[in-house]
């Protein structure tokens, strides 16, 4: 078989079934082994950030890889804003990109450019193939490198000749490594720690925010008296009624400040020690406060869940968790705003529903209004690169097609890989996209006072704002194949939320809220 | 005055004065200062590749750069496709990145990536300001660098404390260099390969595409019966009635071999020898036909109209150049195809159009048609990286305000950058864009089978078609308040051409196809 068959049935045979794909000429014989491989599914895309997206969001959901196929360096350059957050969230992805022939690449043909240079920008992994034969062993080897825990972005290059030279064999499977165990020397002084009386906060993340993990850090807050904060943007994040709760570290330094003052002890479980996300004139760069001591018990890609257990074998051996009760918000009536919407979220949210958060500014009442609901998957916008909430929910829908996904979406990072719901249409998935449109770049509105960039003219404030035209998200996705309705009221909202949850297949709905700016 | 305000003031001195910008918080600063210099024209664009292309097409259109704001590796990251197409076009282009303050690098936040390494991969020129007092001398290098003929992208990367620290001063003005001249040691034995009688191509590209290259080539062909050919993808060739006519060298290698065959000589005027778009199994990379001499008039930057002009002095002192006659086809009837559509465009082309072709293999007639309609320029998507008609478009509207600007876009490209659509509105840019609507990648239906890449399966060829569910082009450009319309027939899309060219502002029209795949 040629190189591409042979790489596509490693690549089933690893456990890789699905590839979120945006191909090009290069890589028509990858394309044309796909049908020679009745398991893989492929998923088209119209743009490469909403395959990259998707990826990510399978690989969240699922702690394996999907493949996402790119088209020589201008298509992985398109996928990098979300390889770079689904780096920062620790997925395991496996980025395909073809290229030119190895023969064509002196050439220097239109599209030939550095591709190594972008891949290594967001990935742990990078291989160019060179030879048909060793294709498949390097596709094997992608597929370890990016289930290296805690995940990771592997990145495969595969020239156009290489898939289409015969002569290659399906290389053996590739293996997944568990996590490495945290060493009783860590876990020992940190118990000390943790009996000492002294204030601590254990900061969880990653994996530290799966529920087995949450329930041993509540057994050790019940018992110590610790707090329990989870890092600002998780990648997922299991809560609801039923799940010991935990509130995220603020986005805002000074807020993040005030929840971490007092402590005297820093643990971090999965999670780094805090930074600010952005520099501010005269803010900290670097949240620990002065005088508390940083402890890590487990760094990502360590067991987490499995040190907390061991830590609460030493510090709380007879502690229960505490669970989230079971507590719903009335559904509102009158104005939609912000909050109203977050309250009828809460309300109608299903059991065992993905939320793919991009709210940014309009989400800050989500997290409260939904503690209570059945439970659910919370994924947040990693890196900060924005137009991740469309695509990581189209990933998280196939990869859980029995699951009601939620995608919570700003109006401004909607805008960036809109095109994703046309693939919500084509693929017929179950996503409920709600559009918080304020028509404001709302961040930004608040960014500008905060650093300091004091202006009286209309030209900054104009490039914060999206009033002119206003985006109509209803069109939008009627353009491309996705039914849609706007809620200007909290009623309309909660009547139109509840008929998208209940009928199978993707909606939007765009919640007109006040404008921002 | 702060680093921003004072990099801004410097930007005007040096002629920069419009900024395609998609901020955030690390450019606030930036932006803020935009308010201080009132020569400055922000223009808000909803993804960073429709700013980079928006500064490509300003760049083509006026020989000066366009600055395009960035934020952050991500910010670049989605820009780099268009930049990739920039580079390719020999764009003077001024890219601007925000970045993290200096002090705040180290500590990895999220959005922290290797910006550099980025810049590095499309640009020609990349610094990293590191103190505010430099800033505005980095930014006059960076112009000087971007406008260094033939142009390039030029990134300058701005922290976010560079910006907003205080005492720094304008720099003095960018002052362009301009295109080196051609030694007559390199143009005497190209007069004489012309006057030998053998059959000579002269290649011409770059600005061997504007009216006086051109005329200066007709000239030689006239005399000495040389063919004249231009590159495949130029990034601005003059055209139309009056000007010497010129056929491009096809994008399928096969059809380019027959455009060559023969030719004993072939004279590079600003062009590169033609190589295969891509690689083929048992197809050729390099189009220069075996005993063919190949000669280099003039590289890219230096001076092709002069170069042409002396070598006219030497090898056709008498001849006169061969204007393009003035003729349109008939206004077509029946169905809409690509055919009928490309003589309707012919026949209703305004003059002084400026033409952003991405219309792929819809626009196999356009050349034909439009060969003899009033002079106009016709744009090019230079680097094969899809999703730069409109943005492209965009720019050019900008630097062009008098003149009416035509969009030809294929419907699985212009999705890439789709909000583009939102900045015609917004601008009310005297654009009209024609959507191409296959409902098929059809460039890679043929590919598939020019690869080689047989295949009887169905999951390669749905990877390739747009037809499930069907794009609405005219409900998403209604979604970003430009009006739309579609057409069917040859008379609706005629009818719908000739509103849209005598209306000022954005339009889009859907011309709906014959399906392919």
């Amino acid at each position: 078989m040629n190189g591409a068959q042979a790489v596509a049935t490693t690549l089933v045979k690893s456990g890789v079934t699905t590839c979120f794909a945006n191909p090009g000429t290069s890589e028509m014989h990858f394309v044309a082994a796909l049908d020679a491989v009745s398991q893989m599914r492929g998923v088209l895309c119209l743009f490469e950030g909403v395959a990259t997206g998707a990826a990510d969001g399978y690989g969240r959901m699922t702690g394996g890889p999907a493949a996402a196929l790119l088209h020589l360096g201008p298509g992985l350059a398109n996928g990098l804003a979300n390889l770079h957050n689904a780096r920062r969230a620790h997925t395991p992805v496996l980025a395909i990109v073809g290229d030119h022939a190895t023969y064509h690449k002196r050439f220097d043909a239109p599209l030939e450019s550095d591709i190594d240079a972008l891949a290594g920008s967001v990935s742990g992994w990078v291989r160019r193939s060179s030879r048909s034969a060793e294709a498949p062993a390097d596709a094997a080897d992608a597929i370890a490198a990016a289930m290296t825990p805690p995940g990771q972005v592997a990145t495969l290059i595969l020239p156009a000749d290489v898939t289409w030279t015969d002569g290659a064999q399906p290389a053996p499977a590739a293996i997944a490594r568990p996590p490495a165990q945290v060493a009783d020397s860590v876990i020992d002084p940190i118990a000390a720690v943790l009996r000492s009386g002294e204030q601590c906060v254990i900061l969880l993340g990653g994996a530290g925010l799966y529920r087995p993990a949450l329930e041993a850090a509540s057994r050790l807050a019940e018992a110590t008296g610790a707090r329990l904060i989870a890092e600002t943007f998780p990648a997922r994040l299991q809560r609801g009624a039923g799940i010991p709760a935990i509130d995220r570290l603020a986005y805002l330094a000074e807020f993040a400040v005030g929840q971490l003052a007092g402590a005297r002890h820093l643990i971090l479980a999965g999670a780094r020690a805090p930074v600010s996300f952005f520099a501010y004139p005269d803010k900290a760069s670097y949240l620990v406060p002065a005088g508390c001591d940083v402890h890590t018990l487990a760094v990502a890609g360590e067991d987490v869940a499995g040190a907390l257990a061991a830590l609460g074998q030493r510090a709380a051996p007879d502690a229960t968790a505490r669970p989230a009760p079971s507590a719903r918000p009335e559904l509102p009536t009158g104005e939609l705003t912000g909050q109203s919407a977050a309250a009828a979220i809460g309300a109608l949210l299903p059991e065992d529903a993905i939320v793919c958060d991009e709210a940014n500014t309009s989400g800050i009442w989500l997290p409260a209004a939904t503690a209570g609901a059945p439970p659910h998957d919370w994924l947040t916008l990693t890196g900060g690169a924005i137009g991740q909430g469309l695509p990581v929910a189209t990933g998280a829908a196939v990869a859980c097609p029995g699951r009601p996904v939620l995608a919570l979406e700003a109006d401004g990072s909607a805008m960036y890989t809109i095109s994703a719901l046309w693939t919500h249409a084509r693929e017929q998935l179950d996503i409920t996209t709600v559009i918080f449109s304020n028509r404001s770049y709302a961040v930004l509105n608040m960014e500008l006072d905060r650093t300091g960039a004091t202006t009286t003219g209309d030209v900054a404030r104009s490039l914060l704002d999206l009033s002119r035209p206003t985006l109509d998200f209803t069109a939008l996705a009627a353009g491309m194949g996705v039914p849609a309705t706007r809620a200007v009221t909290a009623e309309e909202f909660a009547g139109q939320l509840r008929h998208a949850l209940a009928e199978p297949g993707p909606h939007l709905i765009e919640a007109a809220l006040p404008a921002v700016g």
